[in-house]
Parts: structure tokens; C-alpha cells; sequence
């Protein structure tokens, strides 16, 4: 499944064949396939596409993904039927794959839900979460203004959450709520909440939800595709503690996150 | 339907009511009611909600709408069922109101294409070029580092559309495609092209789609949602023509905007 050779095209000829990378949007795809294997046997296979060295711009992945980015997933039992971005995928694979609706929802009401807290992950949370992470420490210069707008925006995206999830175990479906595609959609950002400068633990509900869906064995294992993720919150506490130098200069950077907010008078509000 | 007092509440009692301001995302959920309306004869009342006042963030309207964000439906014939998020509100709306998919789609390859060009827009370009509008023209600062990574990248979001569209009318659909909330999605944004830096008339395929979404009569009612548009492009045209404050003020803009990509040696490259 996995290679160290660079993919230059479909390896499978049945099932379906993700095309993905370790990071919080190709986890939904990975955790959703996960599930199903868990739940139903489906089978999956994945070839890892490396980001940083481009994979996803070459003309053979953008047939499938014409934006050139991860995940994607190609339906080799369904005409080679490909999809890309996350949202359109966990809908897809739970309306062919997901028959006793174990991740999805029936009722219209909550379909409308669970539509609803996906899309507001992917037009909100991970759009600003992933600008987070750039101008919190990707970005060659450290800018303090975009770098608190950023940090800033998820904590408030982060307080949505954590109030929906005041009184429920899972974002959607009936008395505390269902696991569903809405919660891995979700996941995976909140996964990496304190790589992007986020406190987690200031968010009870949602820290409680986090360990909730964290502990599932198919989320375990989706977050290990193509390999286990070092930014994730387990790994980055652990880390925080072992190692020194990584500890160094994350104080750093929570410094200049901190002064960034100072700068601009930053104050926590949500919504 | 309008009113010029702060709006506190609901003040419909059956049909859908829409809370909406005049922005790229107001505008999808104005557009596909003025399609039902003129399709199907299907009423809706709707209320200007000023986001410079903050009116999105109190709470009668976070009931409805937990992001503090516009637009939100409220469908008083279905028990008051609430609806946030665009991308969710085109879903909800032609589920419930497009008997005949004259903008949706009942084949499952063609309903997941609709879905993954909307889940595009609503990640992509709707937040990307949101910060392209912040940096360029919004935010107190002129940032040289932001403003060319976000009008940069709507310039490569363009490019994917016009990739396209390059031998169809529409996004969805077989043949050359066929008009469907996939369009309406992504015409907002396109719709405020110049305001965010980007010159549509590089996009000749993207920018004949815009015409010809632009003249559709319900399209022209729903961009005029609370009031018709100063920013859209058919607008910004006719300013810069007869305006020479305007004028000069937006070759300023253009002229830090390109500064800022000169700077950080930008490329155009697409995908």
C-alpha cells in the first residue's frame, strides 16, 4: 500500500483507491474508510502523495483532483468514478458504502445537520486553521498581524464547538448526539490544535469530544495513513516533555503568538 | 421585507425567511429562493442583517445560526427547522423545494460532482478570496506578505474554474452541463472578481460562465438582496468609468498589490 518510489499513477484495479497525505483533511478520508472497513470489511487501498514535493500538481493526480490537492478517492468498482475535497468524499463513500447508515444520518433533519457542521468545517475551520498554521510557523517571517487574525479566528471557531458540544457527546443526531462523518470531518483540525497555537484544554466540551472520537480504533488507525502523524495532540505533548529543544522553540513561538495578540489588543469572543 | 430598524427576531410566520447581508455567500441563498420563486412560484421573506453592526452575533440570531455568520434560513413550514452555512442551505433547499431538479441533480455521479465543485467553492475560494479582499483592500495595514498569497491564490482558484469551463456552459452536468446550485455557489464570488484584486478578463472561459449566470433574471433579483451590489463587477466597472476618486483609489490598491507580488517574486500557476 505504502512506497518510497514517487506515485505516477491508479496502482489498484478494484475497491477504492485513496490518494492522500498525513495531514487533518486527508485524515477524514482515511478515518471514514477506516470505519467502514471496521463496520462492514470494505476494503481500501492508499498511495501517499508527498505535499511538499508536489505530487498532487502532476497531470496524472489532477485528473482526479483538478485543484491539485489532497485527498482523493478514485471508485475503481464504479467506473473509476473520482471525487476531491474532503466533504464531497465522506458524503460519497457513506451514501454507496455506509448501507445501515452507521456514520450517517436518515432523518432529513439531521442529514441537514450533519451537512450543516461539515460544511461549516470546511468553509471555516480548516480554511482558517490552515492559515493558523502558516503564519503561526510555516511562513518564512513571522508577521504578527495575520498571525493573531489566524489563531485568533480558530479559538473563536474552537468556542463554536465547544458550546454545540455542551451537552452532547457527538456534533449531530438525536438526545447526546451519534458518531458521524460531522465528527471526523472535525476531527482532524482538532487533532492538531496545539501545533496551530490553540489551547485546547481551555475548551472542555470539546477536549472531552476530542479524547471521545480519539480513542476509536479506526481513528487511530486513519491518522496513521500514510504514517503516524508527529503534529498530532498526543505527539506534541509528548514531545513538549522529551524533547528540550522542540520545547525551546515552541516558547518561542507562543511568545511571538502571544505578543502578536498584544499588538492588536486581542480578545477571546465566540461566535 | 426590508426595514431600516435593527432587525430582533423572526417576523414571518410560514415559507421560508432568510437573514442575509449583500456578500458573495448572501447572495447563494438569495439566488436559489429567486430561482424557486420563479420556477415553482415558491414565496420567501427575508431581513438585512448588517454585519457592520454586529446584528449576526446576538443572540436571537445564533439560535439559528451558531457561527454568528450570515446567511441563515428558517423554514416556518417545516417546524421552524434552521439552517446555516451556504453550501448547507442549497443542499436543504433543493431537497425539500426543486421537485423537478431544475437546479439539482438526480443521477449519484452527477449529484456528487455538484456536491464536490460546491464543497470547492466553500473551502477554496469563498475563504481564500475572503482574506484577498481583507488584505488587499479591507484591513487598516497594507501587508505586502498576505496580500499577494491570498489574491494569488484566488488568481489560481480562477484558474481551476476556467479549467473548467473550458468546453462547457455550466460545471455540472452532462454534455456542456447544466445550470445547478453548483453555478450559484461559485458566483458570488467570481461576481466580486475586481473588488478582490483579480482580473476576471485573464479567465475567458470563467468569464463568459459569469455573463452568462450574471443574466439570468432571478440572479440579478438575488444579488439585489438587501440592495443591489457596489462592489460587483458590472458595478466596479461602471465606478471606475465614471468615478475618478474611485479610479484612483483602485490603481493605488492595484498598484500595492502588485508591488506585493513583485516582492515575493509571485508567479501565476494553476493548478
Amino acid at each position: 500500500m505504502s512506497s518510497s518510489e514517487r506515485p505516477t499513477g491508479l496502482i489498484a484495479k478494484s475497491g477504492i483507491e485513496l490518494l492522500t497525505w498525513g495531514t487533518p483533511n486527508g485524515h477524514k478520508a482515511s478515518i471514514i474508510l477506516e470505519e467502514l472497513k471496521a463496520a462492514y470489511g470494505k476494503d481500501y487501498v492508499w498511495q501517499g502523495i508527498n505535499i511538499s514535493e508536489n505530487v498532487q500538481k502532476e497531470p496524472w493526480f489532477t485528473k482526479y483532483s483538478p485543484n491539485g490537492r489532497i485527498p482523493a478517492i478514485v471508485d475503481h468498482d464504479r467506473n473509476d468514478f473520482s471525487v476531491f475535497e474532503g466533504a464531497a468524499i465522506l458524503a460519497y463513500l457513506t451514501r454507496h458504502y455506509d448501507p445501515e447508515h452507521k456514520f450517517s444520518f436518515t432523518d432529513s433533519d439531521d442529514l441537514s445537520r450533519c451537512e450543516q457542521w461539515i460544511s461549516w468545517q470546511h468553509g471555516g475551520l480548516g480554511p482558517m486553521q490552515g492559515q493558523a498554521n502558516h503564519f503561526y510557523r510555516l511562513a518564512k517571517e513571522r508577521i504578527p498581524y495575520p498571525t493573531q487574525r489566524y489563531v485568533g479566528e480558530t479559538e473563536r471557531l474552537y468556542g463554536v464547538l465547544d458550546h454545540q458540544l455542551q451537552d452532547r457527546e457527538y456534533l449531530v443526531g438525536p438526545g447526546k448526539g451519534k458518531y458521524s462523518i460531522a465528527d471526523i470531518a472535525n476531527f482532524g483540525w482538532v487533532n492538531i490544535a496545539y501545533f496551530s497555537g490553540v489551547d485546547l484544554s481551555k475548551f472542555p466540551n470539546l477536549e472531552k469530544w476530542w479524547k471521545r472520537v480519539h480513542d476509536r480504533p479506526a481513528v487511530k488507525k486513519g491518522t496513521s495513513v500514510p504514517t503516524e502523524s508527529k503534529i498530532a495532540n498526543a505527539a506534541y505533548q509528548r514531545r513538549l516533555k522529551e524533547e528540550p529543544e522542540f520545547k525551546e522553540n515552541e516558547d518561542k513561538l507562543k511568545e511571538l503568538g502571544n505578543k502578536a495578540k498584544e499588538q492588536y489588543s486581542y480578545k477571546y469572543v465566540s461566535p
